[in-house]
């Protein structure tokens, strides 16, 4: 019953402002995934709690990789719209879309399209998951596809938890077009406003937070206007407390031809009131391509690579790129060809 | 054919956050009036530019009176949705409501019916007003009714433009209770993100600062938890430039046993790079109420007139008050009875 | 005859938000100090734009040092108001005073008495610095005064563009109280909001983000609630434009029984559109104290100083220090004896 309500719903319109943009005029893509994520916060909240029970509050748990298909500009309209796609007994699928607007000409174009997984955490114990209510599908096969995706992510979300022990140190007096040259780190005392019902930081802020370090990373690499073309996966194994000092620092691991791939990570300070050390919070890929005045792909200046370490991130990015590449023939085009 | 397309049409889910209300948790009420204009601003330019035509912004000319029927706190979600109800020539009427919903326990409350004038500028030639396009009324009488709105605020913004002409001089060791004592003023530089497309400044950013004013007044006058009752019809007579400086002051007119009237002037001076004079943009009557911790209303201290002057705004603001109360009788009930 | 016109010009009320604190409620220095700036910048630009002339925009040039006398709370309206105390042919000196004031029990108490310099730069060519009109005085001699503050810091603006040549180099696994162990840097992107009508950085946004880095390097030193004690005078050497990426770095160079000494530098990366090189933009020192739950002043750990530098750089600190405490005990209180 629940299905049809929440089908394709409008979460939010909004005009971009010189703020939420570049110098170019485009749309950062870390304010498109703050939105998205607020949308989906909103929606997987109230669905958690439709049913009378512990009041909770819905939580991200992961987002799956994301292409963004074509840019934003400020004074475009930003339609934001939201829909619970499947429900496990624990977590909830939402499925994000996000229409640029032309509110002059009325174009529309779709610029996003993300999956976003959230948990519901008790109000009174945030250590406590509790149950989802379970939606009902139009077609038995929706739920058996839900299924399938609930599965596949299950999997993956135990496999990076791996891939989270690197650290980026710092170099001294790089060369021009090295990792260490373009690498970047930003600190961010999380305040009031960054945070949940809970006290913990919105999933959307952390996004917002890494794409701005990954545009610095690509921006000092390539000297010219650079979007967020898509983002990895990202799983959010720890929560992050109001009054935390957050340290995001982002590398290039990979360059194509037209595209940069920049690793991000996220690591938490609880140094006030608790004997916790440093932890890493989240990590991610995203990948920037670099834009001529006139918007068109540029090529970008090939990364060297010096250490085995940047030599074997080198391999394993371009193994995602042609991955991602194979993927895209059988699906639709995205922003650039790459 | 466009009256079904916009009907009920949700605009705006946001969370409350922290820096959206007062210590209390209450919502600002500007928070909420910068919400309802920018709904507004995007129907109506989206409706202005759906014909070809010239493009255009749509700017607010007036936002009619208006009360606050219930309060909002930090974690609701606003639903904000907006409709178009009249079309003249060269102006459109767009209704909003607000809505604060709990999302924990699903409750939904009306906070907020507002209803806004807004007229189409060119994009060229910002000092043309183009034509709207008319649309279509599911009865006549809708289409008669609006007519009669339509006039009637034509007539009153012609005589409040008279009313324009004052000015608050600051009072050197006021008394309590008095209208220097909590007089307030505050200036704001205008920055590119208050700012349209046309770049001038978005009406709702106006009113969000009135309102802080008005707050700090009242709060000053109490000494209690503050929040907005109702909002006079605000007429927007002359458009602020980015890079101006404005200047928003307020005093109190006039007190209830439960509510204080305060007037609130915003004056503009394009002092760079122009050979204009300071000017003021807009004025308006804003009514707040005080809180208890339980959030009933408590009693307000009388206030103290002075001068002629003073005398005489308050039996004016005295004027308004028992008029809304009248009126208010035959109405549904506000947040407060004042 | 301008000089009657500014006297005790009341130029803000704000409330203080949550995002204006820290989590223990006190307003961050940073905020205060951009407030500061952005008074002192638009009565300094509306004098400088006096007299039909060439428009310009007046740019902060200097902050003298400025002790913080008593903290500001969550809730509380900050007045700011500001006052042109003298002007030379090229300069315009603001007088700026921030009182925090208790809404609820009318309590005001002096927060921050600060003295800026703006020198106005000319719209249509930003290199071109303009004349100032000259105020009268009450008396001949302010005028006096004026000119022998005036005389001074142009001399210290000299002495203190040598000092600006350091960097701070990271450590890899630094010691428990060591200079390593507590410095961090920030990165930035400059954005709209950031700027004035030219296209630079307010000083007062600067301000912000080195009260920032200083307040987590205090803050990891001594794992408490830290706020600002003072800030050494700060000279903006060199403007920073719209686009660029800046990087605010600050380590400890000194500690008291009761205060911490931090060194804070500014560099800009124009790196988009010019072939400049990185550049200093900004130095200064910062003094912060450690809190405990009931605000009373906390012992601090000892700075563990290893290399020469740092030896020097605490001797030096030292120096300041013991001069400050000096000066201070024939004026009047500030917020810690330290």
């Amino acid at each position: 019953r629940s299905y049809v309500k929440y089908l394709s719903f409008l979460i939010h319109c909004r005009i971009m402002r010189p703020d939420d943009a570049n110098i170019a005029g485009n749309v950062h893509g870390g304010t498109i995934l703050k939105m998205i994520e607020e949308a989906g916060a909103i929606i997987s909240t109230r669905h958690c709690n439709s049913q009378s029970g512990e009041p909770c509050v819905a939580a991200l748990a992961r987002v799956e990789r994301t292409d963004f298909l074509s840019p934003m500009c400020i004074g475009d309209v930003a339609n934001v719209s939201a829909e619970i796609t499947y429900t496990s007994k624990h977590s909830v699928e939402v499925q994000v879309n996000v229409l640029s607007e032309n509110i002059l000409t009325g174009a529309k174009r779709m610029t996003n399209r993300a999956t976003l997984w959230y948990v519901p955490l008790s109000l009174k114990n945030v250590d406590k998951v509790l149950e989802v209510p379970p939606i009902q599908y139009a077609w038995k096969e929706l739920e058996e596809e839900g299924r399938k995706r609930y599965e596949e992510q299950k999997l993956e979300r135990l496999v990076t938890k791996e891939r989270n022990g690197d650290i980026i140190f710092p170099v001294i007096n790089p060369e021009p077009y090295t990792v260490g040259c373009s690498q970047s780190s930003l600190i961010h005392l999380v305040g009031p406003s960054d945070c949940t019902l809970h006290g913990f930081v919105h999933g959307g802020v952390t996004m917002k937070l890494m794409d701005e370090v990954a545009g610095i990373v690509a921006a000092r690499h390539c000297k010219t206007n650079v979007v967020t073309a898509s983002v990895d996966a990202i799983n959010f194994h720890e929560k992050i407390k109001k009054g935390c000092v957050i340290t995001i620092s982002g590398r290039m691991t990979f360059t194509s031809n037209k595209s940069m791939e920049i690793e991000v990570f996220v690591d938490a300070d609880p140094f006030v009131d608790e004997p916790k050390e440093r932890y890493r919070a989240v990590s991610a890929f995203f990948t920037y391509v670099s834009l001529s005045k006139e918007g068109k792909p540029l090529p970008v200046p090939q990364l060297v690579v010096e250490s085995e370490d940047e030599k074997r991130r080198f391999e394993d990015g371009k193994g995602r790129y042609l991955q991602t590449k194979a993927k895209r023939q059988v699906q639709m085009q995205p922003l650039t060809q790459q």
